[in-house]
């Protein structure tokens, strides 16, 4: 069991923040994960105090599960990957936060992403989960394709897919386009019987809540459905388009990472699909890549 | 010039609250428009405190506009046409109000255009402006086909089609579809140069910032540009559709009102086109007709 004073100058932190939660690694200098920490959202989008606190609050508890709560952050570097700071404004205002490391290294959530896919090397990632992105890293220079947000952006996300299926289920009910299995699965996932109910418990929902029913929406392309197989047949089709402009790039290797990965790969373009890689480690293994090779 | 004890219970208020303004009308017994006051939104779906003081302060600014001032708003009886009640809970919530009227008749704001369009007849009406809907009012009967908001539904509204066109940008920019004139003139509209700026003007903006983008789309569309053609023509065949649904229920006449009419009303199919009917009268005047047959 390690204690306080074994060598903090040889610990890293790597911090994934995303719109959903921040998650925190501590390791030792061969990478060895010591501890993980969970706090609430790490996305500045959505507020600098509350970033900023769940960054360090999930800092804080990788120490705690590592046993290593008398370390002080203040003797640790960090390495740092969030979403939403690949604006620059976002990006400013993070790095000139008064954070509590011995130093923090600051980049956004894809660039984590892909140095932890490719293990620190040169790669491309496309990223499917609530939201949706490409992102290349090859000789130094990055590119992003996507990341736009939701609703104008993020094609082929789970929000993406679940907004697509609820314009679908209110055009059923108006009895403008056949209903259809989906139909009844959004409605009875919602708990609402009407249009009126529906509206009334989707208006102004934000991007987590849509993703929520892009599982029914795969479940019933999966069986045949045909408003469901088109809703995932497009998202799909951007995917593998984000792919081949990766690609452009060429990039050594491809992997597709973030929840929607195991429903969504089987759908894209057979050629794309041959050549994804797994992703060899996850976006806060890659903040410490991040974080040694500054 | 009418004094202030010119037979005051022959006085109407008519009210039509939107999302972006509520319209006053106070009309004398045969109708005559004596005055006219704008004030900001009376929505009670974006607040129920400030629908209520813009529908008292229209009113309020109808009379000082007819030389009315000193009638009190408590010798009136008030038509009163909301956007958003609709929903149950927002009407039972506004028709609590401790309203200033004398009485307050409270309808939808479908109903009050729907009798307005049709001078208190039967009849059907799509509304496309920054929202979309259709309404059709037979036998005492109504119907609402669409008029579930933003972004899940209004197709083919004004939000709708800015939102289509804001996304077929964000994909021209990242070189996955081919960019045409439309691209330049939303980003020369948003004073965009790049996806980056274009999302930090766009995020999170309501339905009425992405209807200010119709009109480009319209134009390019009227000039041949293939992706604005798309757009207007997948909106307009959704408008379309909704008109053979309110057809179903045989209302005598059909019109189409909103911001987009002229823009949208060519693009219509053309037996629709066909059977359009001038709308009568506005729909504050619809609240008075109203008001009048309770």
């Amino acid at each position: 069991m390690l204690t306080s004073d074994d060598k903090n100058q040889e610990l890293f932190l790597g911090i994934d923040g995303g719109g959903s939660k921040c998650k925190a690694i501590v390791v030792d200098s061969n990478n060895t994960i010591l501890g993980t920490g969970i706090a609430g959202p790490g996305n500045p989008l959505h507020g600098f105090e509350q970033a900023t606190n769940n960054i360090a609050e999930s800092a804080r508890l990788a120490l705690v599960d590592a046993n290593l709560s008398d370390v002080p952050l203040s003797s640790i570097t960090a390495g740092v990957g969030l979403a939403g700071v690949n604006l620059p404004v976002l990006f400013e205002q993070m790095n000139d936060w008064a954070h509590p490391f011995k130093k923090m290294h600051l980049a956004t959530d894809l660039l984590i992403a892909c140095l932890g896919a490719h293990d620190g090397q040169d790669g491309a990632v496309m990223i499917t989960g609530t939201g949706s992105c490409g992102f290349v890293h090859v000789d130094g220079v990055s590119q992003i394709v996507g990341a736009h947000g939701f609703p104008h952006g993020d094609k082929g996300s789970g929000a993406w897919i679940g907004l697509q299926a609820a314009k679908q289920v209110l055009l059923a009910i108006d009895q403008l386009v056949e209903p259809t299995a989906l139909t009844g699965m959004i409605l009875n996932f919602l708990g609402a019987k009407d249009a009126v109910q529906m509206v009334e418990i989707i208006a102004g929902k934000p991007a987590a809540f849509y993703a929520k029913m892009a599982g029914f929406v795969f479940e019933a392309a999966n069986n045949g459905d045909a408003v469901a197989k088109a809703i995932i047949e497009e998202g799909a089709d951007y995917i593998s388009r984000v792919a081949r402009q990766l690609l452009t790039k060429q990039p050594p290797r491809l992997s597709l990472i973030g929840g929607l990965t195991p429903l969504l790969s089987p759908w894209l373009d057979h050629d794309i699909q041959a050549i994804l890689a797994e992703p060899l480690y996850p976006p806060e293994v890659g903040s410490v890549i991040f974080a040694k090779q500054q």
